[in-house]
């Protein structure tokens, strides 16, 4: 387990801090030690440091009476929605105040005329969909756990649909936030675009709670595709799969979907789910389109694939049928934890230009196996983005001083690549030094940028700077 | 002619700043009048004010140099590309010196299996594509007019692609930037999505050279589609055109282009250009996909503009026929100012949700024709973007009048439809105090980020906020 050093903790602020909400709120004011580490929660691979009282908040304006009783008394503020970040990124190292949205869960106004949304942060992204399916839309991005949306902004998360969809930069039209003295601001219109001043949208989408707390979000919508289709194929090795992306994003082809699994994950998917998937790389595919724009998606994926040797190309269109070849993929992180019974996942999140992903791809692979640590892949192939889950034995210190050797390596072969060290889970605790290794330089204007809005460093401290 | 105010000089430094830059840059060092006063060119509309100076740089170290040189003596920067901004952008209010960035007009580096190329920002759009083209790809923003790269980066330009491409916003990866101080950072990587910090490279693009000037800009390419065509249709009212784009954007046909332009334009561009178009509002489009896929694009769009009465629509897949159809959106500004000889043309800039678009055109229209002012428009209508130029006699102060409270009148009606004053020309002078209009607080937390970055105020000050 990793250790984030703690820091100072102004005890005399958190404990004027802890009387004054419990007076302001009562029973949805919570310091009792199981709901702390549970607010706590990151990975079993970063150590909980719980806050010291979690406020349940109903509106933006308790968030900024928190945010003011903490700003008068210095303590840190953190927010949360459904703990299910990678990072440490709710975690309180400082000690200090959990906000949890998790109740400010309303879908606020659907305009279905306009493709967009105004939800709450708490709201989460399968709630949101839901909520959509009866006017013919949805959102679409998908980080695999069904995170809320106030949480997925401030990671500027992605997930399996980026290649076509983006990612939430470009899917948050704007939103609405608790600045660090209490104001609260609004970055953005309902407007497709606009050129009016600095960006705020975007600069508080992905600042993880370090600037501010969304307490709204305007969402672009998509119409639900008129057509969908899945399709899989399995490659002789994780370069021809590779290469089979490549090929598929350079030719300019609109898949919705392009992930990859290697060789390791189907296996385990085999053995967890029961199925008999040819035990080598496997692209899982999804495309949308009108009915004969799918059909002519699949047409050219398949001779895409077959030129790198792709086989047993297999595509579908009805929902039961997509359904089950898309298994793999969706039970692939259950699948891998029972592969090794026992051991932890330690999820890393590189993500390369696409001309280098094969060689980045088959480069972890080796280093892998050289260390001797299990770790399955599964990627988010069209974006250059994958994931390698070291499987480890949390108890063996040799073998978690190698895991942490190889995602410090893995790292930096990705920058050197010019590549990030993170596509999508955000930097929180566990990534700052590699922040530092890919930026340079830019990490001072980011700070600058803190102090300026956060003078008193009371947001989410130690994360991202 | 609209006069915004001097800023005070600060006139010891800048007589210091000219001596130390004139003995550096030598022959690249300018102070004659008529290379100042054609640096400080905006639009008729708004008045030049000249900078002291004009550096012709070669290098991000050479930028650096300059502005290092003004922060010492705390003079004003204000960067320059080709001069085709509209809001004042590189007026000097208060002086300075400009620094003129077109010498910087290298394509760095292509890479065709990324789908990027790094640029150097006097690179122009033009430039770029014909460099582009035997590759296969091309960079789809286009803002009308060959701005350079960095001027688009800059004022986060967008343009009649947009609805399909985005805008600057979503197209740049990453800058290279010299901040206030002269340091030169870099925001990002080639990876095509990053959660590695706060978002930089947004907060850069769109900040109108206040908060530092972009010296190197990495930027997604496309493919050139397989199959291109374009289609043009009549409407019997603005309305139904407008309802027709509605429509759609609400279906999510792709469409690359679909243009709006009034029948005040379509006359001014029949007489301008010797064509015989049915003087009612024109919808023009262009198609982008596989061969198979246009056509269905085109057959969609053919029904959904028979719904709303479109009459006479035509579709083109050979460039020459292309070229002629979108002739008369080509030539609508030259046709405007020849329709209304002597005037000229003062452009806005509205952005409101699609669902409003046919309202808020409607109501300009109306507005317009009360106040006895002549008004084509022509709109990227699927961004719910739009352009009213006002064709005005300059030298008759009543008429100025009545367009300057016609502006104020269209940007306010458009942030009350939750719309922004600025879809893609920006703030600059002309539009402060609709920023403030459109988004109250959050300037507040803008000038805090502009005093972090630069505390001097050098930057192209009286920009923006």
């Amino acid at each position: 387990m990793v250790q984030h050093a703690s820091l100072p903790r102004n005890e005399t602020g958190i404990e004027t801090a802890l009387g004054v909400l419990k007076q302001q709120f009562g029973e949805r004011f919570q310091t009792g030690q199981s709901i702390r580490e549970q607010h706590g929660h990151t990975t079993t691979w970063i150590e909980n440091q719980p806050p010291d009282g979690v406020v349940f908040v109903a509106s933006a304006q308790e968030v900024s009476d928190v945010v003011q009783v903490c700003a008068a008394h210095e303590v840190p503020v953190i927010a949360y929605g459904t703990g299910t970040s990678l990072e440490g990124h709710v975690n309180a190292p400082a000690g200090g105040i959990c906000v949890d949205l998790s109740q400010m869960d309303r879908v606020v106004e659907v305009n279905a005329g306009d493709l967009d949304c105004r939800v709450q942060p708490g709201v989460t992204r399968k709630a949101l969909n839901t909520h959509l399916r009866d006017q013919g839309l949805f959102f679409p991005i998908d980080p695999g756990a069904d995170a809320s949306l106030g949480g997925m902004a401030a990671t500027r998360a992605s997930g399996t649909n980026a290649v076509r969809y983006g990612t939430m930069k470009d899917n948050v039209l704007a939103v609405e936030v608790v600045m660090a003295d209490g104001r609260i601001i609004r970055t953005g219109t309902r407007a497709r675009k606009s050129s009016a001043g600095y960006d705020l949208t975007r600069l508080l989408v992905g600042s993880e709670g370090t600037l501010g707390i969304i307490t709204e979000i305007t969402l672009k919508l998509q119409g639900i595709p008129e057509a969908i289709s899945s399709a899989s194929c399995s490659f002789p090795t994780v370069d021809a799969a590779c290469q089979t992306v490549m090929a598929v994003i350079q030719y300019g082809l609109p898949v919705a979907r392009i992930e990859l699994l290697d060789a390791t994950t189907v296996s385990a998917v085999n053995a967890y789910s029961k199925l008999d998937l040819p035990e080598t790389p496997l692209l899982l595919l999804e495309f949308h389109g009108t009915e004969a724009g799918v059909v002519e998606q699949a047409e050219i994926f398949g001779a895409l694939a077959e030129d790198h040797g792709g086989q047993g190309y297999v595509v579908t269109t009805t929902t039961e049928e997509r359904n089950r070849l898309w298994q793999a993929r969706h039970d692939a992180y259950w699948a891998m934890l029972h592969y090794r019974p026992g051991a932890k996942a330690i999820a890393t999140d590189v993500c390369v230009p696409i001309s280098r992903l094969a060689e980045c791809v088959v480069a972890s692979q080796e280093k892998a196996h050289a260390l001797g640590l299990v770790a399955p892949i599964v990627g988010h192939a069209g974006d250059g983005n994958f994931h390698v889950s070291l499987l480890v034995d949390m108890e063996d210190g040799d073998e978690l001083d190698k895991a942490s050797g190889f995602v410090s390596w893995l790292n930096s072969v990705a920058i050197a690549m010019d590549g990030t060290c993170t596509g999508e889970h955000g930097i929180g605790q566990g990534k700052r030094k590699y922040l530092q290794e890919e930026l340079g330089g830019a990490t001072g204007v980011m700070s600058a940028i803190k102090s300026a809005l956060d003078p008193k460093n009371i947001m989410n401290p130690g994360k991202i700077l």
